[in-house]
């Protein structure tokens, strides 16, 4: 089976970008779909990316100029049958990459409004590239993003999405319960669901990836100032390590919530990549669902918090660790032992250390220093599980309103 | 805790009517909401109820007038805030009977859009009460209908939501993993991962209700002819017992689909609505979702056929037992063996035998035969779960259309 074509659903975002650059550079005929909606609901949050990226058009400009880079882009929202219809019809794909959702727990439990458009734009989303596949690419191979917090923490092992178990004197091999702690979570767990089912009834291919937390600045296509991909650091887009060292360059207390005690898979935003592209290269067979764990390490919070804090000042940055109220209901001390041998027998390795990549990411963002400065209201947790916030607006009403420049866009012919 | 006032969500439908019925007979106060959702998408297959129901408002007053019974009524929508704030603000309930869902699998399986409508339509409704309950009713008990469905034909023994497994040396409680086989099933699967969740970070109740097939044409409260109960007979929204019997009484042949040997449990209308009774005067503690699997016995829909077809020829009826090519992927043949003993323990005694039952059934369909004939075209299943279909038109444009009276409406004061 000969690989060319890739569609990357969420071609704008933190994954989608390098993702979509390194495909390139693999020789993969790339296209690429986004309605910019992170842009917009980041901006809503009162954030920006750390990172100053550029608007779409100029991102891939900069593409064919500086790593001739030929991608095809719609501006298209994934809840819009007839987008997702012309660009899966237009792409005719080998593969489907979704990573085309709202990526956020914090901001899917901020009220009923975001709780609903998060569980809606992500199954709808699902559902159409479902349907578009069935139609027009049913032997695409469908590479979803899900989450390891699909998972929860039960107080068993975690295997890659199915057990054998003996129940009553019968034995059978099941899908592993999801205990997922957010609607944000949940709705990816929805998608797994509905994707299961696509594939046994419809016969489609798919690799549902429960991805780790991930961390890291850049990658190597991505080095070039109109090549960035998009750094978030505050409480609802930022993932933790990330979050960490934006906090450590400006000299804010880094934050475990609660004990910090919660224990979690990491993998570097370079090997992520990677795995995404080993997936791609290895596609199931018909009518399979399978699942990979992503993810490298498991560390908790708090020795995150604790590596980022030596590793900052051995760079000369001044770093305490602070204490701040759980605004999540979580375990937060727990048994956490995860599979992931499914990738590594794909022939994944990590390339990357941890304390390696923080030097990295804290040298990258020394140079956007001013960048986080200017939005260091935006990291402390607003959002709380048991209550919700007051009204929305404490959310996002903390910051003066900053405009990015907008994305601009060209459009598959 | 007394218990005073109930909120019907969908309390227009084939039990939301009944039920609504019931619980003022018991001297609840019953409040109720409903967009008429059934009633349009069950015209828009072509089809309608065997049963000549009357609209709402002619329902409210002969429910008055026979019954005495004051029914306080919204015409509203689940998917709308601003509706499920209203009425759950207004009725301040002690428990939500939540029945306000798109019922049918088939129906999810046209095509894309009566896909994503039935998942969104019942996620959204269910998220916006959940966050209703929190704002304006957290104290108050939200009865659940999901299916029996939800769980598919796993290869053990189906229990109560939760089970005790071991894995790799060490013991957990988990939720029973879910294999539904539609996405309306699926829908309910999503649902009840948002109440678990729910329940869980904002300590609402919940008993989630798995029930199995209902079946029946009457409860003592619907006997007169304006308060008479929906009856669907055509291959999405008639269950197969009662499209067993519709058949029956026009002399179509019965059709269960492939083998036959699908096993399901099952349940009269009379012993589910009892069954919701006792869940609403048994709520479940602060913060505990509870699962009860809600069914009588169980039979295999060959066996169904056989029970039908006797018991109609005992009342004079020439009945065949057709074959049917099935329609949806599912086993036909397979391990079924399902715990029920929640809702016994609390004092529930099934009390109609499936013979006793159907004879009623037959003779009240007798009357409305004209009815079942004049939409014959509608019985033959015509959605595949491989293909779906060739066009939405060819599932509803078999049959002439013929107008029902429209529903009219009061509106809470």
């Amino acid at each position: 089976m000969t690989l060319n074509r890739v569609l990357l659903c969420g071609i704008d975002g933190y994954l989608g970008w390098p993702l979509a650059l390194r495909l390139e550079s693999q020789g993969f005929e790339v296209y690429g779909i986004d309605n910019f909606s992170r842009r917009k609901i980041v901006r809503e949050v009162g954030s920006w990316s750390a990172t100053p990226i550029t608007g779409m058009q100029t991102r891939l400009s900069a593409a064919r100029r500086i790593l001739g880079a030929e991608i095809t882009f719609l501006e298209g929202d994934l809840r819009e049958y007839n987008d997702v219809a012309r660009i899966v019809r237009e792409s005719k794909p080998d593969a489907i990459v979704h990573l085309g959702e709202q990526p956020s727990a914090p901001y899917s439990m901020i009220d009923q409004e975001h709780a609903v458009f998060t569980q809606e734009n992500n199954v709808t989303g699902t559902l159409n590239i479902l349907f578009a596949m069935k139609e027009w690419a049913p032997n695409a191979h469908l590479l979803k993003l899900g989450t390891m917090g699909e998972y929860g923490t039960p107080d068993i092992d975690i295997p890659e999405g199915f057990f054998d178990i003996e129940f009553r004197g019968r034995k059978a091999r099941l899908p592993f319960p999801r205990q997922a702690g957010s609607f944000y979570h949940l709705s990816k767990v929805h998608d797994s669901a509905n994707i299961a089912l696509a594939c046994k009834i419809w016969g489609l291919r798919s690799t549902d990836v429960m991805q780790g937390v991930v961390y890291g600045s850049r990658t190597n296509e991505t080095e070039d100032n109109q090549l960035l991909t998009r750094f978030d650091f505050d409480e609802s887009f930022g993932t933790v390590i990330n979050r960490f060292c934006a906090q450590a360059v400006i000299g804010y207390p880094l934050s475990p919530y609660g004990l910090g005690g919660q224990r979690r898979g990491f993998i570097a935003l370079v090997d992520s990549i990677k795995c995404l592209s080993i997936a791609i290269e290895n596609p199931p067979d018909t009518g399979e669902y399978r699942v990979f764990n992503q993810l490298d390490e498991v560390y908790s919070v708090r020795e995150l918090a604790e590596i980022v804090s030596r590793t900052s000042e051995g760079l000369g940055l001044q770093v305490k660790i602070g204490t701040v109220e759980n605004p999540r209901i979580e375990q937060e001390n727990h048994h956490y032992n995860v599979d992931h041998d499914n990738l590594r027998k794909l022939g994944f390795q990590p390339t990357r250390s941890l304390e390696g990549e923080l030097e990295i990411m804290l040298r990258d963002l020394v140079r956007f220093k001013d960048r986080i400065a200017a939005k260091r209201n935006v990291i402390a947790p607003k959002v709380r599980w048991r209550a919700g916030v007051a009204s929305p607006e404490a959310v996002y009403a903390q910051t003066e309103r900053v405009v990015e420049p907008e994305a601009t866009v060209s459009v598959v012919p």
